[in-house]
């Protein structure tokens, strides 16, 4: 594995050597001894799984989806629940890779009739007001905080499992990491519906903070988005349907037979794993380090998240 | 082209409008209209020419890479013109593809000799010292500066063309943004000869700053490495000898034929375009947003880059 940068990492993960018992332990060998208590289940009714065509060589191609909880965007997450159980998206494709930004996917007519029901959130959702904010800390029971970073975009934290960012005011938000996924919208006044969504496959476009909304983060097999052909047309849209990567069904894990559903877990934000985690990604003393950064942005800590055992 | 949250961005590259004339323009309108002189062509000396095995439609697969110019990482800049002189490339391949981290290419069998003349180059160079950082700033004409901004990795700037981070000794180092490329090494004290080469394809990883060499950034056909498939093996690695993607050739661009030359010009990171520039990337004015957020991390300042007239 010579000439390859992350060397150090590969043979912690291949080779078992005693030198590397006296080293500063890596993010991922923290993560690893993370004790079971400090990992948190996700809900089958807060995974939306998407089923892509299989690819050229017959492959499938699976996109998991975990939603985020309250007090963030649950108007919209509300309509997305609703757009899984009428089966919605089934037909409809990825329409757009735009390199370094965002992979979309949602009707590429832009005349299928939307279900019943669904819900205008106002922009206002786009952020948590302060008093609520307030009321959710309060409510929550907090052991361990993750360290607050400030930088250009905010002050930001990741809390309660997500990447999230304050506002002096009190108000907090979640934040355009890489594959956390969002709603797509018309402009202001229109926040869009959670019909069209769009995954972020390059630098944080922290920009679209408070101007978009966030409802999850892909948890799995976003590698089916990020490393589709970008599209040609503007923004990346791909300009022939044929381009287009069709999309077999979107559903709620929690309507699929019990036996079929993903599980998924993540490390609490909130644990003292979460914390040495976080420190360890901004001051990186395994061997392959000769120069601690001293620092991370709240994107390059992104929240562990495994495969849970089958129940 | 509803439902494109960019679709303000959209209307303006495609639908001339009354109604535009009146917003503030858009960072690429600023772009689009930087007078001519604030354009620094690129030599074709400082250009890296790699074409990789036509894709499965039969299509070329063209990747341009921009050297730094000096003071930065300049041994290993000239071990990369020998390397390209010497045609070492020819018949090496992407051996790796991470998601959300690096495509790297270089010797598969990690067995082919490197030509003669090469240097190892010591770690200091991972950065540029005080004294030289001071020297060459006295010696260059400084006009309009962009702003600098403070994250939780360094003081950033874009300067001489390039993302740089300041420390408070006075050194300048590049900085690992989305498209620059990197020199793949062993553990330390090795640093990597140039032969072995990585891009960056997803969110900034900082903390590879000072820690590996910077020697240039993708200018052109980043999608043919940030789209191939991810490696299943450790770090991205292609397990099979045939998902690697085989590099035809790489060229200085000098070394072709002069009506074959590839020509790039990038935005004077020190002219009034680009201060305003920057100002808009940090400060959405446009019809879209709705919430400017006051500020831009460096990597989400690209330096503007293009095509030039073929003379």
């Amino acid at each position: 594995m010579r000439h390859l940068f992350l060397a150090a990492v590969a043979a912690s993960l291949a080779i078992p050597s005693h030198a590397q018992q006296a080293e500063p332990p890596s993010p991922g060998e923290i993560v690893a001894a993370a004790p079971d208590e400090s990992w948190i289940a996700i809900a089958p009714t807060d995974l939306l799984v998407m089923d892509l065509a299989s690819d050229a060589k017959g492959q499938p191609r699976r996109v998991i989806i975990q939603l985020m909880p309250a007090p963030f965007s649950q108007g919209w997450i509300d309509n997305i629940r609703k757009l899984a159980a009428a089966h919605w998206w089934d037909g409809t494709a990825v329409t757009r890779v735009q390199d370094n930004y965002v992979a979309q996917w949602g009707d590429p007519t832009e005349a299928k009739p939307l279900p019943e029901g669904l819900t205008a959130v106002p922009e206002s959702a786009y952020v948590v007001d302060a008093k609520t904010a307030a009321d959710w800390s309060a409510a929550r029971a907090m052991h361990v905080s993750a360290p607050v970073i400030a930088d250009p975009y905010a002050s930001s934290q990741a809390l309660w499992g997500w990447p999230i960012a304050h506002g002096e005011n009190g108000e907090i938000w979640p934040v355009h990491c890489y594959a956390m996924v969002g709603v797509g919208r018309n402009m202001s006044p229109d926040t869009g519906s959670g019909a069209e969504l769009y995954t972020v496959i390059g630098h944080a476009p922290r920009h679209l903070d408070r101007n978009i909304a966030l409802v999850g983060r892909v948890v799995s097999g976003i590698e089916h988005l990020s490393s589709l052909p970008r599209g040609t047309g503007p923004l990346g849209v791909y300009e022939r349907a044929d381009e287009r990567v069709p999309i077999l069904s979107i559903r709620l894990a929690s309507d699929l037979p019990a036996a079929q559903r993903p599980r998924f877990e993540y490390l609490s934000t909130e644990s003292e794993s979460f914390a040495r985690y976080a420190d360890a990604r901004a001051n990186r003393r395994d061997a392959f380090f000769i120069r601690p950064a001293g620092g991370a942005d709240i994107c390059n800590i992104p929240v562990p998240i495994r495969p849970a055992a089958q129940k």
